[in-house]
């Protein structure tokens, strides 16, 4: 799409009404404030802001989206702080969607690990925004992946997605990145290796942490190992691609830009190897999947009547939640 | 519901055709083998089962369902196995259903940790299921209840859901319980903490675990700290419960009979109160939206084609997910 056609349609959509409208050019500029406002738009999820979204969506689709994922302890939240600040000095502008509740951009900050951010801050080529992990409506991944549309939007370059690596909705959130960075790190115990066992299939770059510890080898050694008995990326469309296994000390400084390069070789290669277009297609379907449960979702809260009348037979045993749950979608096809 | 009018209604239905309709005679009685393909079937989600399954829901409702949750490495599994023989100590008969990746019963089998549950093998009264965490067809929250409805009507006294405390859908699952635990423990790092933060609202039960651990009573009294600044149970209908914080240390074998005491106490007060009654249908509404998500899952998945025809308005950024998403919940109405 041509940058004359695209400010044409704009225009066109910005006549209607509806929640938002007054900031899409904002988004497009790269205001600050009109980005917050409109990813709060999309958290609140409101019917009236349904068109200036989809305007958001159709402005989107430019901007290479990273997912970085890891078990609680992996050090995740160094290493994208790093991250960014090397993609900063590499000329680009960097957005980060921070879902994670171990994050101190996040659920973090209660421990007041925000403070660590301010480096970055007071910088317009860096957008920080952290997502509820658990809002009343449900949709963390319907709205976290409109949150990075606003990003896309306002023509950040990368988008890191940082989510922790255990919960089917974090999980896919993350898988809705081109680029999905998984993080293991040394020293941590066994119920949390169990859990990495479970992400580790979903990579297509991998990082080992805290490589200034003494025990970092061994974690290395183990994961190549893991990965020679069979765990493969499990996204379709790869190509060939050769998943890499990077050391990086984020405190240290170390692997960063080697990390970044990856990253866009692996953008790269998806963009080379045609691959990106099923990628592009897998997240959609996603995302469309994602927000019909959601719709359903907000349907059932926003009218409780509609099951009321199945409650009875439900509480009586005479109707199972399958039959219920049947009965409920036809009362929503009839609305 | 009498005991001889549930037989009839299971003749009758009997005589309907559908898997699984065999089963059920052996699954009322308690047959393991019965009881473990019924809760397959669960997990197939195969429609052919659904009047069998049905028909467990309608025999099931007796059973005293415990979710029991906690951060990686709060020792869960641990405690879950010491609560399991208390309750066999006690006469009773228990049920686990095991949805935690770090669960020596689901995911951390792979760590050999299996082997620990020996000693509660070969006993018909203890029943212990893992689900898989994250299965090709999602569903984890719809297919682990069922496996509850199983062992509910299978007739164990007490049902143990052992789920990790991160992650909506495991957090979903655990509330569909009538005592949630919630189980902290010393010793734990910055990042597992935030993440524990999130779940003590869904407490009814809290438990400090190893308690044998010099720095436990520090934990005790933070968590007694946070409960006092305002986290507060979450779930409805609860009455006047006075919310305990209990200490245990389950491999000195400490504290797990004041826990079955706690969690009896609990199962008397809603009973007492009146409370279960909104408990129950809480449960139930969250069920049948669980199940209406999973057969759009379904229907999506098992036709694609259904969201073809709009693939190619999405891919060219005409249409956002929204959009599309309402199209498709249009398409599967007309079905």
């Amino acid at each position: 799409m041509s940058a004359p056609k695209k400010k044409k349609t704009i225009q066109k959509t910005a006549e209607k009404t509806g929640l938002g409208m007054d900031l899409l050019d904002g988004v497009r500029k790269g205001n600050v404030r009109a980005i917050a406002r409109m990813i709060s738009l999309a958290e609140a999820a409101k019917p009236e802001s349904r068109p200036a979204l989809a305007e958001i969506f159709r402005n989107a689709g430019n901007a290479h989206v990273v997912g970085m994922t890891g078990v609680p302890g992996s050090g995740k939240s160094t290493l994208v702080r790093g991250l960014a600040k090397a993609i900063r000095a590499s000329g680009r502008r960097v957005g980060i969607v921070a879902i994670d509740p171990s994050s101190p951009f996040s659920g973090g900050a209660i421990l007041g690990d925000r403070v660590r951010m301010t480096e970055l801050t007071g910088d317009d080529g860096v957008f920080i925004r952290s997502m509820a992990t658990r809002g009343a409506l449900g949709g963390l991944a319907r709205s976290s992946l409109e949150a990075v549309d606003v990003l896309d939007a306002a023509g950040f370059d990368l988008i890191l997605i940082e989510t922790v690596g255990v919960g089917q909705d974090e999980v896919d959130v993350v898988q809705a990145a081109h680029t999905v960075v998984v993080i293991s790190a040394p020293g941590l115990g066994d119920e949390i290796q169990a859990i990495k066992a479970g992400i580790l299939e979903i990579a297509d770059i991998h990082v080992v942490s805290k490589c200034d510890r003494s025990d970092a080898n061994a974690t290395i050694t183990d994961l190549k190992g893991m990965l020679t008995l069979g765990v493969r990326a499990m996204n379709m469309g790869d190509g060939d691609w050769q998943m890499p296994v990077l050391a990086t000390s984020a405190e240290a400084g170390e692997g960063i830009d080697g990390l970044l390069a990856a990253i866009d070789d692996h953008g790269k290669h998806l963009a080379d190897s045609g691959a990106i277009e099923e990628r592009r297609r897998q997240i959609l379907e996603m995302r469309v999947l994602k927000t019909a449960e959601d719709i359903i979702r907000k349907d059932f809260r926003g009218g409780r009547d509609k099951l009321s009348g199945l409650m009875k037979g439900l509480e009586d045993r005479k109707m199972g939640p399958h039959e219920a749950a049947l009965k409920l979608l036809d009362k929503i096809k009839k609305d």
